[in-house]
């Protein structure tokens, strides 16, 4: 496997197991090619008690910016609706560790898709992003048995 | 592939299309053995408007019971805690089509685990599992916006 999708590939093994020891249910995506053409999966879909996110996970040894193609938008959107789940792009930055962007919030639009800037309002941190879903999942709990 | 591995898997593909064309968001899991072992990945989980289905799949030619081990229902109970989701047995018969059973109304338990009779006022045609799913998140949205 070339060094980029095999760190690729890493970072996403990371980011599962982050998410699984903080109580999420996680599945990764099946290796691209095998079978089911038409159908689309993102590369994380962790559910935290009904609470769905859909991730897609990027590597980056710098912080330059991240692109995300028309075509992927699209299918994000689209798996996203189904699911009434939230999108997140999770970026593993060398050295730095993860940030995690809200699609829709840090996305500038360009001809070609989407661009999100690493230095942006709207990033934050994998242990803000955990205890957002944590908390937003006990709000529910409790506004639903009072 | 050895044949009942190969239809086990084709039967999965078959469920994940269906699902997919009534509009649910659908993941498989990845093959096993693709790491990170400690975490375990149902064979499909399917998703309608924020409803979470664990989806066991079995493949038969005649229509003999179901046999579930402890330990693999011990880590669908765990998957389905941590996403709030339903555990369902899809059971693909040859030449009858599918059939669904929910875990725990169907499950006959023995010290193995549970056994599971095809014959079972508790198994449900895909059909009516699809409309159920639809139909329940309606009512979710109806009593939600008035």
């Amino acid at each position: 496997m070339p060094g980029n999708r095999r760190r690729g590939f890493q970072a996403e093994r990371e980011l599962v197991k982050k998410l699984w020891n903080h109580g999420f249910a996680v599945i990764r995506a099946p290796a691209s090619g095998s079978g089911a053409r038409r159908i689309f999966y993102p590369d994380i879909v962790a559910i935290y008690r009904g609470k769905v996110f859909v991730i897609e996970v990027k590597y980056r040894s710098s912080n330059g910016p991240i692109y995300i193609s028309r075509d992927k938008m699209d299918k994000l959107l689209d798996f996203a609706k189904r699911a009434n789940a939230q999108i997140f792009v999770a970026i593993k930055i060398k050295s730095r560790g993860w940030y995690l962007a809200p699609l829709m919030d840090a996305c500038i639009t360009t001809p070609q898709g989407c661009k999100i800037e690493i230095i942006n309002n709207n990033i934050i941190s994998l242990e803000d992003f955990i205890n957002k879903a944590i908390n937003d999942s006990l709000d529910k709990y409790i506004s639903n048995n009072t």
